[in-house]
């Protein structure tokens, strides 16, 4: 394995160990270490509640998720020599979770977790029909997930850091604060939240310390959200032996990353969310002097995926469309249409047996794909997300025969009104 | 091949056929043919201007494309014993472009089109930034696809069907005028519409004549949306192999079928929109008995993608996310997320030599990938577009060398001002 | 489609065509047309018996098959500037079944035939094992095969031409009839034979004539094994999209395509054979002048597999190592290796209640892959089979449940005593 | 990870651990360790000469390769309740190389090898067109490997173990020698020779000493080649996520396991052989009863590989056929078919600048395909070698403009003469 530059202790908080990583973004976090471009190294990292989550059948620590500590971020890694302007490239060489950790209370050890946010503490996708707190255990086999609370599947993990990115610089921070605070003041009681304004609680900020500490913790950016520097992409492609080129906007890139998901669908719809673990991932980086002007690439990300991701050739498939629940109309609403679309396939689901929270929680974890149909038929968006079937043990398919009903086992734990 | 039991002759209109389709969806179209269950049968498809696009080096055409004619569907074929409340099981056995005709005047003999409808009639996903009509012109060589207005790539082509459904309701249909108004109602006035209001001129509708066509076309949808009874869904895995299951919501079904594509990007983004083409379709159908309440399919269409699409194994992706251009932050809308990560490829190309304008084309026509990544992260939904490299004949990934500048050649053709 | 330049009437036999077709190779058999580099074109094929088998439960066919007719050709095509030296590019644009002919008495009329030769007139690779004449027929469903004699499986077949090739020189014809005859020399009565000499019965040889075609007739090599040229190689995946290379012997090339294939297994294990039939293939050609040196190329073919194969993603795999069914231990002998392995997979099989004759039908018509896995290991080679789990319409993968039995049906027909 | 069970010191020869695997095949070589049906272990191995192979730019370690310690195998492994009659069901849930250690002088530390064995010691599959020693060494990065003496290629390894399987039972040990013996008995003195006898040199027998360790290593087979109880089958398709059913043939299956490679093509034809390391394999074990009479699973193996195998899509392939480079025409024989393809695709690469032992070295280590294409056509079979385009950093694909020329660097290392 390449050198460790960032070793976290499982038995200790985020911000008990040797190196102190980060949970907001800001040009002033300092490095905790420097690399040089052309150098491979590992960093380990912690799952995104810092092991607030456990191994039970309970939800309440979902209900009452500590939404101000995430996300643990791993970094901030200095990159010699880049500067803005320059595109980062990171090879995700290998990750997984903690190495040689079978088992234990932290997630990442042998096991990880699947939530549902309940609507009042953090929400998800389809929070109005969900609107609860839920959870799901998942056990690790190899690359292979089953859960107890989620009976008749079992599937191949799309290994991936839902979160990287380089810092902003304080320009870039002012524009997020800017345009996120002018549109929190259009709702600002919504619950769940429009976006995240600063948070100074819990922030973690590294070797930061005293006035410096709280002038940053005021500032920082929360890391919910994907941005220019990437962020929270949670794009579940990035596997191991993709490429990713990150935009440079301060000397030395600053380079974090964190939240590893065992799996994770297309949307990580129920946002708490993936198969959340601790792990390690290895990293390879380099610079292109002037890629940001040189390939147009200022304030998004391109990659290009690994091919060694989990391979799947039949897939049972359910089209969404943009009107609501009530039947009203949207216009073009690709986001509306997905949602619908997971909620048919939640409905199907169910007719073979699964509780509907069951259902939502396997959309969020397994490994189905979300794909935008059609953006431009007025004025319906057609949304489809794609469930492969070989994930099932029994036959999913439609037939005259009618669908089999599997015994749902214990459910998925519901957290008790919080 | 199965029974033909509609056949278009090219080189006549739509309406001048042997059997009269249809451009509207209403209930009361009599169906043109009636099929059995278990019973395999080809349908001749027409391009969805039924002829109005030529293969040439101008735009005209797109920027002054009739669309109140679209789109020439084939059918309705009703399915003996087919019921409300049934699932219509439809195979795609095989399609293509029109057979044994290689070359003339109309899409389809060994030749399609994309094109950019001019904002000012029609629009399309990224109308905004490309306001004016622009065309290119595919030659078809097997399942490959190249255009002399856009070099340096060459494809296989995804081929399916655009548009399939089953007719609606009296009730269904009802509900669809009662929620668009409303939509439409909100901004009257707006170039692009909102929506479509129902459109006598030029509708088509099989059969029908006199009072009876003329009650009909005023109340006929129109099919430029994908609704409960699929439509326009523009779906492009829905290739040879696939099973469709549709709601039916009229005795015998009524299926009708059209709008075939060689080829097409998720989202169909330019509108006009795959590479479009007259050809066609063998289906073999089936009825599922009750299957709208046995497995919970309403108001959706659910299916299973065949197993023949292009393979591509290396793709360069693109993220976007939920802030406009114009740096305003919108609140989880994968809509403008995809837009951006269109936008941020098309920005990439151009980097190697392309036209914005051949980009914007090339992203709807190839068979790319566009996926909902992220939709939770407040206030950012994440989506990505997926390029596969190999359609390229030169190196399109980014590097330290740079990019290589190809030569855009003619470019795509440009309407004047209409 | 392109322009058809070699048509055959399903209506008549392959000698009464408007143009002749060949049998055997010989560089003197004159080109039936003549195409340019850069061109596409269309050429009909007839099945390689020439409509000796029928669609009917009885395998008195298969028992009596004629075997001097093998294989009829479609060609020689000359290609204008081509010259010993060069390598010929032909791309298999698109394949198929007789188009527009769904039903009918020939092959390739909506149906195919595999069958195994008795081992008195044929043979095949378990011939010892299965010494007598049995037959399954295939109905195409689109791309999909079925049939009534081994039910349970439906699988996507992966059409291409068993063989294609250029014709030989007169020095390369001399070369094989020397190497071929030696062979022969060793066991001259050997049932079935080594190898096979020229055979004038049955020769066709396009529009020779007189004491030309005796000559030729009397000179011609057998069709039957893959050589220098091309030939029989029954390459499975000679797909559609595939661009082959081929050597070129004579001027003009004199290319020669034929033996379509609706679906084969790799080895075309049962000889008689793939699922065979009639149908076209769609051909573009070019030239790479003095390609055979330039790449190396001399007496090989060089290919690349087009994309749109079909796809599975399990597989059920069984190796075979170089030891016969006596207990001998042979060298490194991968023949030998494949062959054990397949007489494991119908073992296999016959445990989920197949005939052991359906199983080797099976195989010898799927899209079975077939493995060199190891073949340095001595003594023993090991081969290897794979099976995808997807065509079976049960559980065909072992688990401590043991198998489900299917009900093997009429089972395949078998020939009386000939 | 789960429990390791047998842990190997990278500082310390494989006969100075704490636990003592074993390198000859024998009933009576007593287990290290005893699992359950349903448990997932850990095994570290050796690499298959214990670590006489150096990361250095000379041949001479496989010239003198000492062939009589090989295979250094982890185990036996004894698994409750398995008994002779039953399948043991081994779930590969994960391997690579030597965990947490980048760099050292063991194979597995972060680089693996290649090797040419000399015609001498040990040959190989292409031994009389390359006799002389040469070796390769990769660097691994990931999954990635790259060497320094085979410049232009990168590729992702699909690691598997390459020897594994069940201890033979007396009866089957005296078979094995009895037809190894009978073989070797026909040229006792080729070289290399055709099989290996016992060879009590070397032997490492666990924990045995004594007479009894005499006895056992007198009488033990060696580990060449795959038999009947699995072995050294070099299946690549043994990859993470695979499930292997073994025969079972002494109480306790008593399995062993070793030989790991970071990549192999089909064949492993350089023999030495495949990309060779040490490294981890974590394994889940379970038993089905009766399973060997149940699926007429006797004398193989079967298996169902994994669906994290490295994907490509683009091939470039090679056919070869049944004729020795002499001219002399064999009978349907599939080892020399391969061997005729793998010379033609070495030839080929040849054109673009490699020395021919690079390119063989590269055929045997990077995951290229080796498939039974035709066993049929009398007298020629018809083997394919398919390797992928995009592992080459340059247009590795036939065009008219000819082949681009590498630098092929320092090229493979050569041993003197020996």
């Amino acid at each position: 394995m390449p050198e460790l530059i960032f070793r976290l202790d499982s038995t200790k908080k985020f911000t008990d160990q040797e190196k102190i990583g980060h949970n907001r973004w800001h040009p002033d976090i300092p490095p905790v270490a420097t690399v040089k471009p052309g150098q491979s190294f590992r960093v380990d990292c912690r799952e995104w509640f810092d092991g607030a989550m456990h191994n039970d059948d309970s939800a309440e620590d979902i209900r009452d998720a500590p939404l101000s500590v995430v996300h643990a971020l791993s970094g901030p890694f200095r990159v010699e020599g880049a500067e803005p302007g320059d595109l980062l490239m990171v090879d995700i060489l290998d990750m997984g979770p903690i190495p040689q950790e079978d088992s234990g209370p932290l997630a990442g050890q042998g096991w990880g977790y699947t939530g549902i946010f309940a609507k009042k503490n953090g929400g998800g996708f389809l929070t109005d029909q969900f609107p609860d707190a839920y959870k799901a255990i998942w056990d690790f086999q190899g690359q292979t997930a089953t859960s107890r609370h989620i009976p008749g599947v079992s599937f191949t993990g799309i290994m991936h850091p839902g979160l990287a990115g380089t810092a902003p610089s304080a320009k870039l921070l002012a524009k997020w604060h800017e345009r996120e605070g002018r549109l929190r003041a259009t709702d600002p009681d919504r619950v769940p939240p429009l976006a995240l304004p600063p948070e100074p609680k819990d922030a973690i900020l590294g070797s930061l310390t005293g006035t410096e500490f709280d002038r940053v913790a005021a500032e920082g950016a929360r890391t919910a959200p994907p941005r220019e520097n990437g962020g929270n992409q949670d794009i579940k492609n990035f596997t191991k032996g993709s490429r990713v080129f990150y935009p440079v906007f301060v000397p030395g890139a600053n380079f974090s990353i964190g939240d590893l998901h065992f799996s994770q669908g297309d949307g990580e719809i129920t946002f708490c969310g993936a198969i959340e673990m601790s792990g390690f991932v290895d990293l390879h980086v380099d610079v292109i002097k002037g890629g940001m002007e040189t390939y147009g690439v200022a304030e998004n990300t391109i990659f290009m995926p690994g091919n060694v991701a989990p391979q799947y050739s039949q897939w049972l498939a359910f089209s969404g469309m943009s009107v609501t629940l009530d039947g009203e109309q949207r216009y073009l609403d690709s986001q509306l249409a997905y949602q619908r679309a997971c909620l048919h396939a939640i409905d199907y689901l169910t007719k073979f047996g699964y509780q509907p929270e069951q259902a939502y929680l396997l959309l969020g974890s397994a490994p189905i794909e979300g794909r935008l149909s059609g953006v431009v038929d007025i004025p319906n968006s057609c949304a489809t997300v794609y469930l492969p079937t070989e994930i099932f043990d029994f036959d999913v398919r439609p037939s005259a025969r009618g669908p089999v009903r599997i015994d749902p086992g214990m459910g998925a734990p519901k957290a008790s009104f919080g």
